[in-house]
């Protein structure tokens, strides 16, 4: 099929879409390349060496004979593009990666605040004006965040997307009804994804468009089959305080030597998927779409859930290195549970690669083969979440956990 | 106290500004006055012959010895003019009419969806961004819409904001919970207004804001005590078929011996409120501020509930009307029950003014008097809500309802 991914050139969007053209399906490249522009505005850079677009667009025609097209068209500010580039293209289906996804950037401060909500609430607004002004019956696969959720719910298991309830009538019969999970953010960032959701039940009713939902958890590991042929095809790392996820912070820090960072307890408990699996259920995705008329269909996209703190100990038996509390940025319940459903992967045939093999090659393969090129002034996480928390404002609002 | 109302110039933000500030408070109006600007692209105009806003300020002046200021700001787009605003107004109130309030408008075209989308998203954004920049206490207060919560569900009378669930756990045990209540939105236009529930909650929570979201029903009456004291003061009053309320509509297309037109079976069953009791509900709503680190306080701001061929059959019986029923533009239930609580207004002493009542006088005061003003090419509604509802479109995908 033809396949259109939006944000082609990014953590995620790179490897699924190299999957993708591995499988033979014909794979057009959207990016406005922001990432790489933000990794000069911080002043870092990925880990691994990753090379320039069209560089590992020339590496990939290379070393597998097939072409990914490209174009360099911002998804948010330039809505005719994107139209005409559909109605052109004509696509059978879009993969929507392209937005900003950081949740400390999202944060660091009001500028950077209204970028996420107005780019991503954009693109993903854009996507859909277009597909319906085009007239396409394109299949749209969204990538979400577990973070929608929030961080559970006592004693109930996170279910896929919707919530069985009971109501009471005004007779007061109690009816069985299902509703689209109430949201609870821990940040802007994860706050437009509620958003995006909004935008898609919205779409799917008024406009029958098909459209599935990932709710992901955070991505751990590096390389994928397609990534490990050839070096100009390396995916990125990231290992500072705004982008690098927490599973990659703690290896690259155990690679140089620093203490693995834990905020808080590190009693939070997240939701955790290795990247090779992130490509394989974009697949199983694209090959399972909603029928039309249908809601939109969300899968939890994760494999396992950890706490942090037993990721920090479990990697400091591997390395040797110490772990080292130090206060939380963030601002949230200190300890969480977390049980989710992830049922519909596993039955569409995911077999997760978890953390206990894939840890120790992530070790040596990525953290230790680059960590030369560490700059460790930029591992710590400065954005923080509340104004009290800034270096010198005074407190006059002490933030408070509130249940919603 | 001092308060700021941000889309002071229009429909709403007028007579609300004007309560105000008759009832002794120091008010500052912000406005970009795009209501104005509409009117010029669709070339449509008030029915009634509104002032421009400094004639307007200077009569409201003149007439009470009250000064309104005005600041010509885009709450939307120049944020920095906004936030400098409120850091050295720093009001105790913000009241939040500065929306693109129309359905039909919302659906016109890609453009128009877009254009929606992004002013009333980025509008309330940027207030919440910047009062949290500022560093202020401010309590704002949001109009709504009834419309976030769909058209009813069945048996069920829809409560203030919040629902009442009960969930199971993963043991099997029934635990109550109360969640914001799901939305159903059914316009792009209502959808914004979801979405702004979703950036309220999420800023009540993470940055403590204390916040008032008012679920309005469809307005109808044009004066209040204060816009009736001088004609310079007139409020606007809109019969197209964009910004025309049902009500509205059907009084002037008596007025001018035009058929009453009903979309569909007007079997839907839509909530009011005379524009008297909005102003008196803003009132309340800024002298009950919620407590620092309180949850978003949600008001549902209506009156009564009505079929609309219902009102139809009054107003054709009061004017001697014919009724015609047109296709239904809207993708919608063609029928609908309708059961709201509003009692948090009732019980802080609001005394309705209601259709039985204030119909008549609306004809004569206003329909009837400024008749001779009206343009009735424009009285049909010409915005679809779906592709397939565009002449000449081949229907691909037919619409049909969905629960969501």
């Amino acid at each position: 099929m033809k396949v259109v991914v939006l944000g082609g050139d990014g953590f995620c969007g790179w490897p699924a879409s190299l999957h993708l053209s591995d499988l033979g399906h014909d794979v057009v490249i959207v990016d406005n390349l922001s990432r790489r522009r933000i990794d000069e505005e911080l002043g870092t850079s990925s880990l691994t060496p990753i090379a320039g677009v069209e560089e590992r667009l020339a590496a990939w025609l290379e070393t597998s004979g097939r072409e990914i097209r490209f174009a360099q068209i911002d998804v948010a500010q330039d809505y005719d593009g994107l139209r005409d580039l559909l109605a052109t293209e004509r696509p059978d289906a879009l993969v929507h990666f392209a937005e900003q996804r950081a949740a400390p950037y999202s944060m660091k401060s009001p500028a950077h605040k209204r970028y996420t909500v107005e780019n991503n609430t954009n693109a993903t607004h854009n996507v859909l004006c277009a597909l319906v002004e085009a007239g396409l019956d394109t299949h749209l696969v969204h990538l979400g965040t577990m973070g929608v959720y929030g961080y559970g719910t006592a004693g109930m298991k996170i279910p896929e997307g919707y919530l069985d309830v009971e109501v009471t009538t005004e007779e007061g019969e109690r009816v069985p009804q299902q509703l689209l999970y109430p949201t609870n953010p821990g940040s802007i960032y994860h706050m437009t994804k509620c958003l995006d959701q909004q935008l898609f039940a919205y779409y799917a009713k008024n406009d029958r468009l098909r459209i599935t939902d990932l709710h992901q958890g955070i991505i751990w590991g590096t390389h994928t089959d397609q990534t490990l042929r050839d070096e100009r095809l390396i995916n990125r790392f990231d290992y500072d305080g705004d982008y690098g996820t927490v599973l990659n912070r703690f290896l690259m820090q155990a690679a140089v030597g620093y203490p693995l960072t834990v905020h808080g307890t590190g009693g939070q408990t997240r939701a955790f998927i290795h990247i090779r699996d992130m490509v394989r259920c974009v697949q199983i995705a694209l090959e399972n779409p909603p029928r039309l008329g249908d809601r939109v269909k969300i899968y939890n996209q994760m494999t396992e859930t950890h706490r942090v703190r037993d990721l920090a100990e479990l990697v400091a038996r591997i390395s040797g290195a110490t772990v080292e509390l130090v206060p939380n940025p963030r601002h949230e319940a200190p300890e969480n549970e977390l049980h989710v459903t992830n049922d519909t992967f596993l039955d569409l045939g995911l077999e997760p690669t978890f953390l206990s093999e894939g840890l120790l090659l992530e070790v040596e393969h990525v953290a230790e083969r680059y960590a030369a090129r560490a700059d460790l002034e930029k591992i710590p996480c400065t954005s923080v979440w509340t104004q009290e928390q800034q270096p010198g404002v005074p407190t006059s609002r002490r933030p408070v956990d509130q249940a919603v």
